[in-house]
């Protein structure tokens, strides 16, 4: 398993800064979750543990998604566009995808020249991020 | 109506290279077309005239998508992520999306240890870009 999922890092295109782009979309509903970023190691461990491992920008560190709040992405299948340069993950979605405790991170919409928000949370963030009370 | 995308254009967050990833969904299926990008100007546009025009950072310049091919994406609903660095186009696709005359630029799936084609062009690529024959 080790060399097969070296030649799925072999195909994709990882930018200047060594990422790719990643589409979360959640793999029997279609909605698309969010979007973030996959270095070599992200894409080793999601497929090696068969749930979502992210690159994160901000924190410049491997980021299982759900480490902290629970909301893990299981990993359903893989895939690669025409130009190798961005990924798409099918995943199943546990509760939430958004920090902001919204199922998807793209809430807003635009409509009749504003940006609305379409969806509301569906837990409190303070029950996802118990740690950031302190 | 160009005060509203003003607007709309300064609550995105566009990278250090000008540019904000652009997720393509099909708005009626929920299939994913494609990820490109797009700078202030393809936002403009794309609000503007409804239809999707992106930045082609191979092309270094704006991409109104199907200019060549025919293959257009009207512009159902623009949508942005909750860190406001990507949007989300729902788009009625005119035929297909891939240069490859594929539907979707997502057709190769990581399954049993390889990257595997799951679907075939709908439409040949020099139909497509008939000057590219020159």
């Amino acid at each position: 398993m080790k060399d097969q999922i070296e030649r799925a890092l072999a195909e994709i295109w990882f930018g200047p800064d060594g990422l790719v782009p990643a589409i979360a979309q959640q793999h029997d509903t279609g909605e698309i979750l969010m979007l973030a970023w996959m270095n070599r190691d992200a894409v080793r461990a999601t497929l090696t543990e068969g749930r979502a491992c992210y690159w994160s920008r901000s924190r410049g560190r491997l980021w299982r998604k759900g480490e902290t709040s629970g909301q893990v992405q299981q990993l359903r299948e893989l895939r690669l566009d025409c130009d190798a340069d961005t990924v798409l993950l099918l995943v199943d979605q546990s509760g939430v995808a958004c920090h902001t405790g919204r199922r998807s991170c793209l809430f807003r919409a635009w409509r009749e020249g504003g940006w609305q928000i379409i969806s509301e949370p569906e837990i409190a963030p303070d029950l996802l991020y118990p740690q950031a009370r302190d």
